[in-house]
């Protein structure tokens, strides 16, 4: 239990250093404050909520059989010269007092690569696949917009290792879906398209998740029915003209939430990781890496799931479950930390609003936080409001009686 | 399930290159491997045993009320430059492309207190702590031990805020109470001391959470029977010498987990952190912070708790709870999956050992890995072996039929 008495819980009323929306509402229910540019602190409710999606990923990684690690931030310089890419702007440089320096990685392809290399020896060590969530850092000279691109930032990264491009097609399938059930379980499924892009080298596409938003940085052409979509950048192509003549696109903006790379042999060439097939050969790896951009999912779900009042969370990425307010004196406390602890046995988390102001405080800062079940303790009744995924205005509302109490724990 | 033969697994039976046994054994079990000097990435059984750590941890802070937060690894030079301690050699000065710079934060007073004083307007919002499980950075010139000092490490920092230091001192008590409790999670709380160091300003002391172990970095003078400990810095002065007349003390070599600085006013003074008091004055705030050494802790467990064979985990820090071992054909195999399903429905997680391999090499490595129970599943009979916390020595080994099967779920 969140008890707010004991916290020094200010919401703020308005936030007009913030130019965007969901960063907006994010800072005004004491999600998040900025550090440095482009660089953030979750406070416990961000924290929170940022755990909760952290573990939706997981859960259907898991299922696909992907083991989690945990990589270095600090990468070593001569894994980055190996590929070559010790040379990207992008890379934060750190010197090192022995003189030397090495980077923050801000992806993982140079390190996870010699670090598996170590274990594969032959085609029985394949597939394999793991992943890891962590803080990413890239020197972005200027965010190209609020959401883009930061210089620190949470994201999943998942890399895959095959015998054949046949196995990883396989593996690929099963990726995709999951991405699909991840994306549906932080609420934003429906506007979630599976996007071809460009991409440098081995094959022809890359693949984004793009979901669509006002405040994407990306220009998408969307077949809503079929559901899929083309970024802008490929479009003019006519191999893609002809390839995709059967669909009826529109123009959308979007932003990216997810994305697969083929990365073929791009990885594993330079750092000689190879098996051995079933005749003693010794044979290339393929490689295949999927990102999301887990604390853009944050400020992605605030800015689609919200409504003139404030944050409107799916459950399962709510901070807590329901936000109880008292309204009275002693008794009515004790009255609703009776029904608190009921409702913690049930496994339920709670935030306990019993700050002496007015309850008008508490009913705005109830509905700003995005908690999807309410409940009013008062002198005169308890009354319990929650919504169902996605929609404040479905809002029901019911007088508890011993009667209706069970359905109520049954419908939080 | 972790089942072995879809997983490349294959334990090292020497480490010549690791000149410490500990970290020799958490690499020949493939809990870690070393990405540049002093900086480890996480398997995933090293990366599930640091999950472990950071739940108990979680469970004793909640209990004093801590809330939970994640700040950036990156620092604002400017919040740096306010204390003065931007000039520390130990930080890693990280170049941005707009030509500054800013830092990776070694520790966060810099960065939570101007965070903090953001939400604490009067006497009302106080007492508050928070604390975060992070990656930390330093710029050592060199490893003064093994595991003393990293460039790159986890670390539990909370951090306290009071209106006076009576107030202080009571969350004090309750603060080394949650640790003496997460230590003994650990299983490393017969070992470890309240040790009394020195500090540079403010309180006399500053106290420290030392382990008793050959590869300690420090040296402490410790009277076991009334469990407290002086570190060899302040044995010298007469004051501490008069103080400490009553203790018997022997010198043992130990390595510090966990540590609580008295900060007084050092941070908030220069953020200008202040409080309203009830008669509307304005006011000092007190500060403490208290860490522990995450990724240290799974080291000195490794390093305490071994035996010739392996690890020897405590059950509530072990990466799997059972090892099963099938040794025969398919239909062992079908037994034995039919025993793990029974397991994972009363919530046991479990590696599966269907490797097509010597039945030796699975033992072995069973054991090497630190997992509290084994069940082997043959021809002849399901035989279970279990450890109680700490020993190995205490292997209870059963021959399970229907009737003590129920024991041994209970046991395991």
């Amino acid at each position: 239990m969140l008890k707010l008495s004991e916290y020094p819980f200010h919401t703020l009323r308005n936030t007009s250093w913030e130019d965007w929306e969901s960063n907006n509402i994010l800072v005004r229910a004491w999600y998040i404050r900025q550090e440095l540019a482009w660089a953030y602190n979750y406070l416990p409710l961000g924290f929170k909520v940022i755990e909760k999606i952290k573990k939706t990923i997981r859960e259907h990684l898991e299922k696909i059989w992907s083991l989690e690690i945990q990589m270095t931030a600090l990468g070593s310089r001569d894994h980055w010269e190996k590929t070559g890419r010790d040379q990207m702007e992008i890379l934060f440089k750190v010197p090192f007092s022995d003189g030397k320096y090495n980077f923050l990685n801000p992806t993982h392809e140079e390190i996870v690569t010699p670090l598996i290399k170590e274990f594969i020896k032959s085609y029985k060590d394949l597939p394999l696949s793991v992943f890891q969530i962590q803080s990413k850092f890239r020197n972005e000279k200027r965010a190209k917009s609020g959401i883009l691109r930061w210089r620190e930032f949470l994201m999943k990264d998942m890399y895959s290792f095959h015998t054949s491009l046949e196995d990883l097609e396989k593996y690929y399938q099963k990726a995709i879906q999951a991405y699909h059930d991840i994306f549906k379980d932080l609420g934003i499924g429906n506007d979630t398209y599976l996007t071809y892009a460009s991409w440098w080298t081995f094959s022809k596409y890359s693949h984004e998740f793009q979901t669509l938003t006002p405040i994407g940085e990306d220009t998408i052409h969307v077949d809503k029915e079929k559901k899929i979509a083309l970024n802008k950048e490929i479009i003019n192509d006519s191999d893609v003209k002809s390839e995709f003549s059967n669909y009826s696109f529109i123009e959308e903006n979007a932003s990216e939430i997810g994305n697969i790379f083929q990365l073929g042999t791009k990885f594993s060439d330079p750092f000689e990781m190879k098996f051995i097939d079933n005749n003693w050969v010794s044979q290339q790896i393929y490689m295949w890496c999927y990102g999301i951009w887990v604390s853009r999912c944050m400020w992605i779900v605030a800015e689609k799931l919200q409504d003139e009042k404030g944050l409107v969370r799916p459950k399962n990425i709510a901070p807590y479950d329901v936000y109880v307010i008292a309204i009275g004196d002693e008794k009515i406390n004790q009255e609703a930390e009776k029904l608190i602890s009921i409702l913690e046995n049930k496994g339920l988390s709670v935030i306990y609003d019993d700050r002496s102001i007015s309850p008008w405080i508490k009913f705005k800062d109830s509905d700003l936080l995005g908690i999807p079940s309410k409940i009013i303790v008062s002198e005169k009744s308890i009354a319990a409001w929650w919504y169902e995924y996605e929609e404040r205005s479905t809002w029901d509302k019911k007088i508890i009686t011993d009667e209706n109490f069970d359905i109520l724990l049954k419908t939080i």
